[in-house]
């Protein structure tokens, strides 16, 4: 790969200093470094470099006078709790030069914090209300530990919890405005989701946009069969930016990708399906062979679902199949379990046997075993059934790709047959 | 926490470099550097740093000198593909002197891996057997790029290619043993996998082991509702070490603990009952409410699932539980339909339906809506039915976890219902 795609502007270097011993011993992986890279590039930032130090003194202090030496601007994540063993506020304020003292709005926030979720404050959590002179204070709903930053001389430290759960909502709502209102230019960005083109196809139609186009800029980025396009605006005021984006957006919408465009900031297909369905008073039901249970967990991991999802049958055996679903002897004896037919009577089967509007089915070899040559390991039919009738696709996907991702697109896939056949009725 | 859990042998200090500038986008998560962290703790290194850098030469001659002034020990990952970008190898060969020269066992085994794998070489892959003179080889079968080891001046620097599915089994099968040949000991690991008793609890419990022991050592994890403990020993030789393992972990079958301990090196709970119920020669069914799915899902992760676990059904609806699962009208009327006569009524009706031997069933309140004061979010009703009679247990998780929580936890007290059945038939 290239040094750093070079259609983002690198204004400013960056770098993500990662405080936990917790992550030295692999205990958990460091997500957050690849979420704050992920959102400091889309502002605009260059970020050369990742490190993780432990709940050590020396090596913390060492490990942001490096960051320093080589970047403007560190973003910290962890080492704000309660313990004498949290030293991350400490080191930044020694490295300044500032004295630690107490933040009273922080005092009362962490005392409302405990007393909102019914649990006992204990005397540490005052050391959380401890802040360097001077820093400016973003005070955190989620957890105990205010996030803060730190400018002086030329530099800037931003330090912020370390749990994803804090670190994520912390970021979109004080640190990028922050970091936005520092830079003095607004910067909006716009994710264009895409499933049934893949990467290198949409890359090929959008050429001239991906290459040419220095603001907004346009990254693309593909998971498991879906390619999400993340288009950043950079201007003098918000609604300018706003404007640009928007434009873009039109561009792509209008290009040979735009039919594949199956939501814009969308969360993920399910969820867009869930929204359509609860819009549209429809109602969904799923019949699942290799998918296992997948198409209904994706779709129940959305919570509010239960008024549009009505259930499914995880149909593994062709018994279970014909006993549930009522799909046919015959028909599982003449086509097989892995065929368009039986496909099709499995998502009549489970429409009628719930009562929703539509159903769903997908019955495939997810592998690694039970290939054969007619049937090699990645096909996957998958069926809808509704009142206007009855449909199915065929995948093939590759051999060499894994269960997981086999079972993932198919799923995806079924969604994308449902979303289609709701927007066609219009 | 405290800098590095006291009871891991730090007799030497390691160090993990990871070369991409993928990472540094955030187009992936660096799970190398957690994956690395544990095994090294495992095998008696201490690891005090992660850096991340890109494809840039002085960048990573940088990071390479500053990690190998801070450890003797260095673990690469990435930059050892066919391009001009990939530098890791020259960048090695450059601190230590040393020519880069052709590797032709190399490069016969990267011309087998094309021609085995169907693919095209192309000419930048033979710049994949060019390495730096006198360095260690490990073939790799898993892709194109071999990993390589050197050593001098007391410094040794570990390079392995990014992509996990290569990292990962070429540490296992190669980097370990040489770091095992390397120190002169054998050092082996057994994991003791536990469930319904939580991390504070096993610790209480183990006191005197987990603290005292300085080998083998024990250290715990815990992950959603389990606990898993690592048990490490060192000795001169691997029987010595498999023998002194076994010691340790016999008494912790032997304590308080021994009775939730449900696998050793077990990959997750579904597997050991699917295992289980291989060996049994019994069969299994689920019906879900608010796991939505899961139970079936995670048991259909296991390839090779389909002989024992017949299918199941997602019932989200009370119509829905009554059409599929014969579920009475007058229980849910009477009970609810998050109730212990519900789940008990949704297993029997599973497994009458599949014919399978066991039938298993979740019913609940994932939330995060949908609480009330007397079932509030996190209730969970799970029932097994089987040729033998039925039963139920009651979660009351709290209504601070999430619904990921919930659900995940739901399933895995489902399992561990379904082989306390098996286990107890005898």
């Amino acid at each position: 790969m290239t040094d750093i795609k070079n259609n983002i502007n690198n204004d400013e270097r960056a770098e993500i200093l990662c405080v936990g011993t917790e992550l030295l011993l692999g205990d958990i992986v460091n997500t957050n470094a690849a979420f704050l890279s992920r959102e400091l590039a889309s502002l605009g930032f260059g970020v050369y470099h990742h490190s993780v130090v432990g709940d050590n003194p020396e090596r913390l202090k060492s490990a942001l006078e490096l960051a320093l030496s080589r970047a403007d601007l560190v973003i910290m994540s962890g080492g704000l709790g309660p313990t004498k063993d949290d030293l991350t506020k400490e080191t930044v304020a020694a490295y300044f030069g500032l004295p630690m003292e107490l933040h009273a709005e922080s005092l009362t926030a962490i005392r409302e914090y405990f007393a909102r979720t019914g649990r006992v404050m204990s005397a540490n959590n005052e050391k959380q209300a401890y802040m360097p002179k001077g820093a400016r204070v973003f005070q955190n709903r989620y957890g105990t530990a205010p996030a803060l930053a730190i400018a002086k001389d030329g530099k800037t430290v931003i330090m912020l919890p370390g749990p994803p759960v804090e670190l994520i909502p912390l970021f979109f709502e004080e640190v990028a405005p922050y970091l936005q209102e520092r830079s003095g230019h607004a910067i909006v960005s716009r994710n264009v989701n895409i499933f049934g083109m893949g990467e290198s196809a949409v890359a090929e139609k959008l050429d001239a946009l991906l290459c040419e186009s220095q603001n907004p800029t346009v990254a693309p980025y593909c998971k498991e069969g879906e390619v999400r396009l993340r288009v950043t605006a950079r201007a003098d005021n918000k609604q300018e930016a706003e404007r640009m984006c928007g434009e873009l957006v039109d561009k792509i919408l209008e290009s040979e990708v735009g039919r594949f465009v199956y939501g814009i900031d969308a969360e993920s297909m399910e969820k867009v399906l869930v929204d359509t369905l609860h819009e549209r008073k429809l109602t969904l039901s799923a019949a699942e062979s290799c998918t296992g249970g997948l198409i209904a967990k994706r779709i129940t991991d959305i919570a509010g679902c239960s008024d549009v999802f009505f259930g499914g049958c995880v149909t593994y055996t062709n018994e279970v199949k014909e006993r549930l679903l009522g799909v046919r002897h015959e028909t599982l004896e003449k086509y097989g379990a892995v065929s368009a037919e039986t496909a099709k009577e499995m998502a009549r089967g489970v429409r009628l046997v719930t009562g929703s509007d539509i159903g769903l089915s997908a019955t495939g070899i997810a592998g690694p075993g039970g290939g054969t040559d007619a049937t090699p390991v990645g096909t996957v039919f998958l069926g809808i059934s509704t009142p206007d009738g009855e449909d199915f696709r065929r995948l093939s996907l590759s051999g060499r790709r894994s269960r997981d991702f086999i079972r993932i697109v198919s799923a995806t896939n079924a969604y994308d047959m449902a979303l289609k056949w709701i927007l066609a009725k219009k």
